[in-house]
């Protein structure tokens, strides 16, 4: 395991940290209960990469090297394990090495780690802090949930808006204790209400007498402490913001969020999209137990599966039909899959553009009608191709003019409804992403089946 | 406008930067040809603001602003906007603007605008450097596209590996110039190799005394500048960085990337996956127009058109089964949707957990061995729904009990096919996003319809 006892050149390039040999060396070390090994194996990897390991072994493994190791555990690695397996790591964790763990953690890694736990565990780790780092983790957990005020650091460094850069530079050196990583020197007024920052490379390259809010960014901008975490991903984003202060209602300087803590709300946020665009709750991991993945995937199978006899309801008004042109059996499901596709495609731009504020009132209009020429279109050149499907391989002009006629209809339906349901959602203020699929699916399932079946209907027999 | 010309405080949690109502009243001084109004609005814009703007509103609104107020577009502005409009744009844009513009980017800038034109366009923008710009740009070009080279800037801040706090800070003072933004100061070696980085912070907080090496961070590594700019993001989110130095093929050191480069590389890959997940064009915007967008869609719709005829043909083989039990052509849809919406839960929590590494070769064996659990507890449980909704509501116990089975049959073959389809174009080095989709369906559609009819032809007849 050379690549891992690398000199302080780093690893060089190599970012398999974790890699698959190493994996399979560290569990062959917990077999043989190799403590020697196993520390060898496991201390110079990064706390991001421990957890990464815990969590893709099996849960007997887990159990094994937490036994070996534990008292190596870390508040780092506690913070970067995933929630399904950190209860099970913090219940298995000696009391004492739990405390040290979380003592030595910054205040919004433990309100991060604080969120997702039970009462009982809560009480634990809170039990652990200080009273002073206590007393600030519980003013966090008053902000809402998935607030800029529980994803803030509350220690920030401050300049009076009249210092010079000089001032600020002999401040710095005296201050007992400054943040682990801080990008800019925040100016404020006398009621610490912010006023503009100054990023640490221009102080250290302006001279001595400069005055601060002459060196001051044009991008600054503060954040409510109640603002929606999403807003301030987006804000990072947006702006392309290091860090940002945090002010409460009355304008006051109360925190601040630098831009790690921004990418992974993004990284959540785009995890939640992807997954409630595929009806799966949205914090199933990969390291999730059977009962409850089934529980996560369970409802929205089930919401399916109504959706699914309504559309069986409809074929079954047309039974009669059926019976006589058998073939109608085998082709209409090609019209309520070509919709189910064309819909998930119009409404998964839609859904990605609403989260990334690049559709919004100003230009919907525009963006339906686009939607419905592009359904109209597509759905004219399908028409043609399966319109001589169905003419020439069944040997019948009328079923070839109700398969294009239904084709068409239906992409127009799918292209329409793909944006119209989630502009919809948007505007009732439920989440797009969440429901949209099974709207749009159910609209185009059902519409399909009755175009086809009906036009057959009307024009076959 | 008040909230858009704020004073030195910002806007004060005021995030909504372009509203629609300011979006309307934009529109509105351009169709009144008011451009002190127009400059009134856009002025106080920040440039991701104008660029969204520019990409919200229509082409012909789009080419009346740009009339009024092209010599106004800077750098930053071409920067941010959108791929579909930046050609469009700067088609528009007078020849002195447009050098102007690109003049004031740092080279990382140019090198991410140029990758998207045409080569006509690329020589314009190339002729409107400096030759020393025109140089590194050229260097940067030579870089396989979407790799670490492309990305980074070429200006670095560094010192020598034994330099103390003192050294450093009258070097930075004295430099003539300095990138825009920068955090930390690498350490590097005779050779330019780098050697570990401090932050800025720690530097002004040590006595000058200090020597860099001593107050270095732990959290040091380097990347390739070949390295695949997927890995980059990975590796930022994963580790926490801030910034990375970026090295050659013999470890020199030739650039840095920082976060905010990382965050967007990170976002541009989610929007891939999501994307592409939806068979959608990779590069599909919300201000793509209708050609480009039927153009990006109708490929996938054509694979699924061949998919779905497929399915028909399976269909076909029962004609004599369905036009004795007309019922089971209103039933069939319902095994092969379950399916299909079990498979696509499967494989976008696959798709995402390979995306982040969290689905490796040491845990595969495990979650494929989850999977088919969840996939057959589910199967049970919709299993006896149907049965009994097949035996009470159609009055046959037979018709139940091949619903019942077909059903088991189906969600354990759409979970296995979630896992394993991305599991095996990962191995084979395809994107997972890119296809298993469509595998995944048509897999859950033919088997749906085969296992279903065929039973029942089996069972019932």
């Amino acid at each position: 395991m050379a690549e891992n006892e690398a000199g302080p050149q780093g690893r060089d390039g190599d970012f398999q940290g974790l890699t698959a040999a190493l994996v399979d060396a560290i569990l062959d070390a917990v077999e043989s209960r190799d403590t020697a090994a196993l520390s060898g194996f496991l201390e110079p990897l990064h706390a991001a990469d421990i957890a990464d390991l815990l969590e893709q072994i099996g849960p007997a493994e887990r159990r094994d090297l937490l036994g070996l190791w534990s008292g190596e555990i870390d508040g780092e690695i506690l913070s970067e394990i995933s929630d399904a397996i950190r209860e099970e790591v913090i219940e298995f964790l000696p009391r004492h090495v739990l405390t040290d763990a979380v003592r030595e953690l910054d205040t919004d890694d433990v309100v991060d780690i604080l969120e997702d736990l039970d009462e009982p565990q809560q009480a634990i780790i809170l039990g652990a802090l200080e009273s002073a780092d206590r007393v600030a983790v519980e003013q966090a957990m008053a902000y809402p949930e998935y607030s800029a005020g529980r994803l803030m650091q509350r220690e920030v460094v401050v300049a009076p808006l009249h210092w010079t850069v000089g001032e600020a530079i002999d401040f710095l050196r005296k201050a007992e204790h400054l943040p682990d990583q801080f990008y800019h020197v925040i100016l404020v007024d006398p009621r610490m209400k912010p006023q503009g920052y100054v990023t640490l490379g221009r102080m250290l390259s302006s001279p001595r007498a400069t005055a601060l809010r002459d060196i001051a960014e044009d991008s600054f901008r503060t954040i409510k402490a109640t603002d929606p975490e999403a807003d301030v991903a987006y804000i990072f984003n947006q702006y392309h913001l290091i860090s940002c202060p945090v002010v409460d209602a009355t304008d006051r300087l109360v925190g601040v969020i630098t831009i790690d803590d921004a990418m992974n709300v993004l990284d959540e946020e785009h995890e939640e999209d992807i997954l409630r665009l595929a009806g799966v709750g949205d914090e199933s991991a990969i390291s999730d137990g059977i009962l409850e993945t089934v529980k996560q995937r369970f409802p929205w199978l089930f919401v399916n599966l109504l959706t699914a006899n309504m559309a069986a309801l409809v074929i079954a008004q047309f039974e009669a039909t059926i019976s006589v042109i058998v073939a109608l059996a085998a082709l209409m499901p090609i019209v309520a899959s070509m919709g189910g596709n064309a819909g998930t495609q119009s409404l998964t731009v839609a859904v990605r553009a609403l989260a990334t504020k690049d559709l919004t009132s100003a230009n919907a209009p525009r963006v339906v009608r686009r939607e419905a020429a592009v359904g109209l279109i597509n759905g004219a050149a399908f028409a043609v191709i399966m319109g001589l499907i169905g003419w020439l391989g069944y040997g019948s002009a009328g079923l070839g003019l109700v398969l294009a006629s239904a084709l068409v209809i239906n992409l127009l339906v799918a292209a329409l409804g793909g944006i119209l349901v989630p502009l919809l959602l948007n505007k009732l203020r439920f989440d797009p992403a969440l429901a949209s699929g099974t709207f749009v699916t159910t609209l185009t399932d059902v519409i399909g089946f009755f175009a086809f079946l009906g036009l057959a209907t009307l024009v076959l027999l």
